[in-house]
């Protein structure tokens, strides 16, 4: 039994979304059992639309709801929120194996290091979605939105963390790490970057390949793209907006004449493996790697379907014992590996 | 007849790509006049290779050749390099028109403000290519590379700039101004964010609509995306390694089954029509905004098409009085318009 709670009232499109992504997970993975929190009559009424094996959904009745303009570090004093209510249970029950929420970005940050706690050793927890790559596996960026601000420590401590998800999560033996940058020779960037070239050339048991450049996300030039939060946030969002208005080109494409309509009939299998390819919602959202047990972010336009992905990812990072292979990683490597050759400010 | 400077040994394809590229140029366009900046014989050897109308193409000999390396501030000073020979050129003689080059994207911008002059007024010129939207129009991306560090002021001025570029150059009325962020509330990012979002909703002449995310611009929320050369290049190339990844998995998916490949013969117009809304070598490389005249920086990677299309971008931009344009836009409008709210420093 993996117990996953889910934020039901997370995301613009929450409950509505958030209830019928967990129905499609328990009705997909039979070793799932769900917990939404959320205002009970609001999720039950949706839960009402759909059938699946009621005794693998529970309800935890929260009557608040954080939304995108709180203010993360008050929000997270709201223990009545279906948020924070969340969090709690996930620090407090051992069996409770993983969160999964749309809602705010902020929120869930301040919540994973004030309630749930880092790592060991661990400064910021960071965001690291795994963006397939054309290589045919995946890139991990992080971070994408926790940080917007970083200094040249918290960079590197980010290499640290994205190597030891590549080598846990994914089986990548050294995995490359590359800084995202605007341009890859060494002297390029703004002096985050400058400096931070410099001190991530010098980490043991970091395998830097040096910098790297936004087109080098998806064609998959390294395993893991280390970025401020600012940054690595355009980036993804950037390659979503890209992928968004292809898939947006071909519907209109393929269905323009009945040349391209029989055409279709005949590509439809092709058809549909690339629109899998370029879908962001099949992603399973992002990672807060940091923290001491899996905490998923999901876009917050998130669909049914994206939250059902979710909460399959956090279910494998669960199974995959990720979590405990990182703070394993950390702990157990000799410690000159994990020296960060620079201070915090 | 329009006369551009070509500089032919910019760009990592270079003599090779920007020959073909030029001589491509003059085949289509009857009014240019393309004028190679580079080692003679190189040059010579290469434009033997193809037809065309030599009394269309010349080339300056400059033994010298900058590469990416160099340290722009001195770069600037080889005036026999093919680059910087070719910015006094564009200075000196009124009869030429724009310069295109392919190569180091800082010795351009350096020579482009100490060599060649920036618009009265305008502190910093600044990358914006136009790059195609779902929508079928194209969103400016104002600064994608030129400062990789920025102060409030400096974008507060990028707004303007490609608010008259806007104007001028594709007619749009009150082009709609976003700043790109990670995320569009209010209190997102990070303190440059924070303080320009403040100057920028109290700029008249700006039709700011707030923050904008990496989505948006391929989304086509707005017209002007407004971002430090840092963050708008990873946007920039983040999006051209999408790009690139999709056309490489149509490439493989198309031809992959006897059935795609019937398909693709019904389908081929609806495909190359798509492949050509994805070809990132058409957008025409990248203006840099706010020099006495139109300077086009073509990708690193330039191909002969991409050369060509900047050539016929610049051609373009000229034809179109985009420069005097903006000028004009800049220095008859009510100095309110333009006051931007905050020092420089």
């Amino acid at each position: 039994m993996i117990k996953i709670l889910v934020d039901a009232m997370g995301g613009d499109n929450a409950p509505y979304a958030t209830v019928a992504g967990a129905v499609q997970a328990v009705n997909k993975d039979k070793e799932l059992y769900i917990i939404l929190t959320g205002r009970q009559a609001e999720v039950q009424a949706e839960l009402g639309k759909y059938k699946y094996d009621a005794s693998r959904i529970e309800i935890i009745d929260c009557p608040d709801v954080i939304d995108m303009n709180d203010v993360p570090t008050e929000a997270v004093k709201r223990k009545q929120s279906s948020l924070i209510a969340a969090y709690w249970m996930l620090k407090k029950q051992d069996d409770i194996c993983a969160l999964v929420t749309a809602g705010s970005t902020g929120a869930t940050i301040v919540g994973g290091q004030l309630i749930l706690g880092r790592i060991r050793g661990i400064k910021r927890p960071a965001l690291c979605p795994a963006i397939p790559n054309s290589r045919g596996g995946q890139t991990l960026l992080i971070d994408c939105g926790a940080n917007a601000e970083c200094k040249p420590a918290m960079l590197c401590q980010f290499a640290v963390l994205g190597s030891a998800y590549a080598k846990a999560g994914f089986g990548t033996e050294s995995p490359k790490v590359g800084l995202l940058n605007n341009g890859t020779e060494e002297h390029k960037g703004d002096p985050l970057r400058l400096e931070t070239y410099k001190y991530m050339s010098e980490m043991k048991g970091v395998n830097f390949i040096g910098n790297v450049e936004g087109r080098d996300i998806m064609l998959g030039e390294c395993d893991v793209v280390v970025a401020d939060g600012f940054s690595g946030n355009i980036a993804l969002k950037s390659i979503e907006g890209c992928g968004k208005m292809i898939l947006g080109v071909m519907k209109k494409e393929f269905s323009a004449t009945l040349g391209s309509k029989i055409g279709y009939l005949f590509m439809r299998k092709a058809i549909r493996k690339m629109r899998a390819q370029l879908d962001f919602d099949k992603v399973g959202g992002a990672l807060l790697l940091g923290l001491k047990k899996p905490v998923i972010k999901s876009h917050g336009s998130s669909k049914p379907a994206t939250i059902a992905n979710s909460i399959a990812n956090a279910a494998g990072i669960y199974r995959n014992k990720l979590i405990p292979a990182v703070e394993e990683l950390l702990a157990a490597a000799d410690i000159d590996s994990f020296t960060v050759p620079c201070n915090d400010d």
